[in-house]
């Protein structure tokens, strides 16, 4: 089972800036422990990152027939992109919508996601643990579908 | 370190109706599974429900200088309590919010939660192991408050 | 065939407060005149009130296997209770929702109804006479549905 | 006693198209079971159906003078005709709104009624039925009336 | 294989108003235009414009069961008209809805239309060609249909 | 110079209901009184009224080339007729807008007209003087545009 | 009878800008007009401008007593100020709101009048005519209130 | 005279929370000062808590030939229940709505009271002190009414 | 301690017109009455009237130094007027905000105040003891924040 | 004459995907339909896809003096992207907009069109053939700008 | 070449209140920079405060035929005044709107303006070199208009 | 002192179209004009021109520890882009947002600035000399943080 993690704009520039907030782990930290919930689970992980919302579209197709399922932090185009929801739709990997911050508790531009509902669900809040949460999440609900019910 | 857990309204009917959506566990079902991950995890749990919102603002209330963390379900209510919302504010105790199905991909009038502003984080979309996700995303953020930064 | 009334908030006051508008007769009154009509009808019926949002979730909860039909005043929560549209969605009980006044000829908070998406009709403004209609309207539905279309 | 039934647009073509959702009784078949029911009531009833707003409104000012009640299934026109209302409110004929679907529960542009505010009350969601029960409350409405109270 | 033309209301006054803006054609002109390309097609076509809401209705009643599908201009019912969107979604005939005017580029309240949904597609802004384009998407369509895919 | 006074839904009825509001004078008496005054300023005046919004459309189509000017009270449609805004666009005569009563001190949903735009202005809110004035106002208007400025 | 008129914020400017679409007349030849109406009409007028808010308001309490009926051209303040409709409300003599545009045809913002409601009615669009119509309109309008209906 | 004061959810914690803006004084603090100042007024309190909006409800209705006035602070519920309007509505005791804060001032969803249309007034802003002046401003609109005018 | 009372436009003409609403006190009684309350408390007060929301704005700057604490009635400013809000959040005086009326059982305009999130509190709905409420109040505030807490 | 072909995010997708809704057709199934097109209609074609809102602008730029007209299927980018309508109004060739499916049926979101006030024309809902249409639409307009009125 | 500065409400407190917010500067200093600015530029400036919104009208007339150019911070009327607006519009003299603070980070309330679409440009946020700003952007748009283009 | 100028979406048209409004200077020349001024006050800068929503984020996360302040033209960014927001939020330059025309007099959808939140503050209007502005502004900024208040 292979496992895609997909990262929006300026999340390249998590654990340097405002890390009082966010703080002080990389997307490369994230990266590692996620490789080491991956092994534990049985699964394989690798990740991508772009500022692009046309490179993240391109990266969603080319993972037709190669990823099991998507992660994706979509940043700020989680309110914005009606491109990116399309893209996960027509590809239809199932895929979890994390953010790093309850998205709910700030701006009201915020509350609303485009993605969500072509999502499996989506998990907000928990920091870096939120993609932790994400992985395994996926992963129990392939195993779910693959299973006869 | 003690998890209080809080469903609402309709969840008792959980796992014997529409079991072609929500699956067959019963919320005994999943509070046996959360007693496993528990133990796992070194910690308590129990639970509560109740149909009735001045219940679970009661309930609320009751684990002030008891419970550690809570993790709340609050179905319907999520849309129109903001009793609710103002009980988690008083007792200041770190809550979790989730849900069976990703509320974000339903009817528009459940998009909206009154309680996620007060709380942690969000899980939202994957059946019952919603509730596990959460228990872990709890657990390792009342730890990492409990420890030097 | 077993027919179950609920009533919502206030409706215990009927009869007895503002007897200009609503006329004289309580509920007590409406129960009676339903008996005779289901006696007509061949069929059963029995009736609950109670102003705890709660209490008539759990009420509704309670006529699963029980029940063929409901008849519903929701009151005021017909304008902010999803749970009692949840509830009613949940036991998958055939409902018809009934108002003694016509609900959309006052304030504009009154014209929206969340149960009504989740009921076979709605019938407002008649007074008593409203209920009457909705045990024939439900009873015929019922009938409707047994008989090979 | 005279009542007289209003059909809107598209209605003539009742129970000829989408039988599986409308049922196969036609208008015809609907004013029938009508007859039955007014001769028992004790009153007399006669329709009109029409596909243009202005001959509704020509037909109900015909009734001034002639008819005691109106029933009229607006179709359509119920949520963009303020000239059925005002015609409704100037020949000053007590009018009860019917709707074979539930309007409450289909697209949110049909949740708006310009007629019920003055109307006595709005049967919606029980098929043919819907204008049985309008009659009887009707008719028994306008009993109440001529009553002394 | 026949196609009807409905035109709806001040369409008749075309090509003797606004010549700078519409163009010199009426609609005798494009019917002319239309019944060259419907040889070239092999395709039967006839029209009818009225300003009446009502009167188009009935036109679109009396195809069933004669057209093969629909063309229509509805102007400015277009923004108005839900009795002639229920008009064409009952008789089932496939419609395309056309445009003299770029409609998406005019006042606000000519953006939506109620008409749109129960069409096949929507062709605006092209003029009198508008119509023949309709007819030829039109045309492709219903053939496309007939075919096995 | 020649005035066409059209008169919307509803209009018939004047003088013969709710006299207590709009008066006893009929459209027949605001007819008579138009005649004096009209006699006075030296111009033709006729009338007509329908209760048909493509019946109204009709005549102001006839009236090119004939009217001068034109008085319309749009009744109900002047808050939901796209289509009558489109016939006075297009006939390009100019058009006075009168009501009898002030339709900005009543229900919200008559504050908003659609004809407003396109006429040279409105009068609302005198009865049956509000005729008058109107002829008064557009007889002006029209013998200013004749002068050399 | 005493008739006074009140011009709000900017009209002491007229006939001095814009001329090409507000004309050459000015408040000056407006009030000059307006008297020999009155003398026709056998009424005395005095006018009043300010383009401060409180000014008029002051000048509205001035009237109590002394005027029979006001005319206001309230500008800029028709579509902002409250005061002034408290204060044409509390002082209880009738008003008539005029306009030299068709504000109706203006900007959105324009549309909306805080004084209509308390006004007897509305004339808009007739230029310095405007105020000749709205003082026969007013004066017809207080001769009927003495007569004996 | 008897005045009745009723709490509404999440009031049972005052004093005993965030005391650095509510304050110390608990409920039963309010209690003891309203006593002194009811003695001093020369009329009887007592007071009711409940998290329970159906409580609250069953209470109001206790109060009908018992309470001359009541003073409610309904928290959260003032937002969000039309049923606890009704049940005050219905008994027809004169009410006065306190609030420890100035709601006016807080988040958007708190601007709004459901209740504040069927009370004599609404006194909020001014912590515990709220509720003295609203037993004053009550206990003098009552003797108010009392009294011949 | 000194006092500044502050009543914006109408409020001249309290007490002299709609008796049978506002009573028949004019601000000249309230005053009186007012130095009565002072008298007791221990306070000074002065009061001043404007219809020109600059005057109002002037008069507040004036008592920066001067007076202790603020209570306004700002009447239909309340609804208007963000340059008063500015004014009184740059003086930083202690303000209450007044109205003889409950502001929020009328019009829906009437129930947004720009004032009250600067303010202490807001008194709304029992005419001329909402200004002695609002000295009570006040000075209890201002008494309060002068002790050590 | 030449005519440049833009399609944005996800249409590379085309025929790969949701056959069953879309076809099998690709993209390059449609550039060779429009190919023989182009040769019938005696004109040049040729076309790029990108799933780059940034690269479609450039790509818009690059035709100033190259091509004299555009067809462009924005895909999602129609509902959320003002640059791409700059970019159209900036280069000032003659622009259609094609969708595949009729997008006013669709989602609300996708109703409306950001680029559609500064197109020519909108053809939606034809499936492939949308393009075709809008080839002939596009050279006929051109041909009739080019020839004398 | 001269320039007119006009300032709203509560600009007269600048430099006494807030200052860590607002800076030390008083109006007074600001004019004293102005002047040196001008100076350099080779232009006339002079200014005027009132926080009465006709008195700033009238000095907004007053500059016909004197100021080439007017530099105005509305304060608070940005937000409200439409009287502003139209006297701006009215003395057809290029205006720049400045304001000290980033309105547009502000409460929702301010983010619009009614004065800006009267005006050439909008400089906000730089606090007292907002004017220096503006100055300089006035005097390069009057000379560039002054020369050929 | 190091400023960085970014320009996005269409400015590299500038001056090679609509030369009427926008005039006949590129991005060249404004380049060459702000290097003088630079010059001028002592301070070094460059620019970058994109019409990738990812270039621009890209290029204002490289300025981090380079530039010292940031001007940016969103161009149509403006009123979509809360990626480009996140990324000024998240590299904390002080940054100015510019705009050539006067975006507050233009459509609704360009009042609304997404950047302006996270910006010093806002200067549009004036063509390139706003730039030029904006350039004074941000230097004079920059100075007052460097020196003790």
């Amino acid at each position: 089972m292979r496992i895609h993690i997909l990262n929006g704009p300026n999340l390249n520039l998590l654990g340097t800036r405002e890390v009082a907030i966010y703080g002080k782990q990389t997307l490369g930290d994230i990266d590692a422990r996620l490789a080491e919930v991956a092994e534990e689970l049985g699964v394989e992980v690798d990740s991508y990152q772009s500022n692009h919302e046309g490179a993240l579209i391109d990266a969603i197709h080319r993972q037709r027939g190669r990823a099991d399922g998507l992660i994706i932090n979509p940043g700020a185009f989680t309110h914005t992109s009606v491109a990116l929801r399309d893209a996960i739709d027509a590809v239809q990997i199932p895929t979890v919508e994390v953010h790093l911050s309850n998205i709910h508790a700030r701006e009201t531009f915020r509350h609303h996601s485009f993605l969500a509902p072509v999502c499996l669900g989506q998990i907000a809040g928990f920091g870096p643990a939120s993609y932790e949460l994400a992985l395994r999440a996926l992963v129990e609900a392939l195993r779910d579908r693959g299973e006869p019910s």
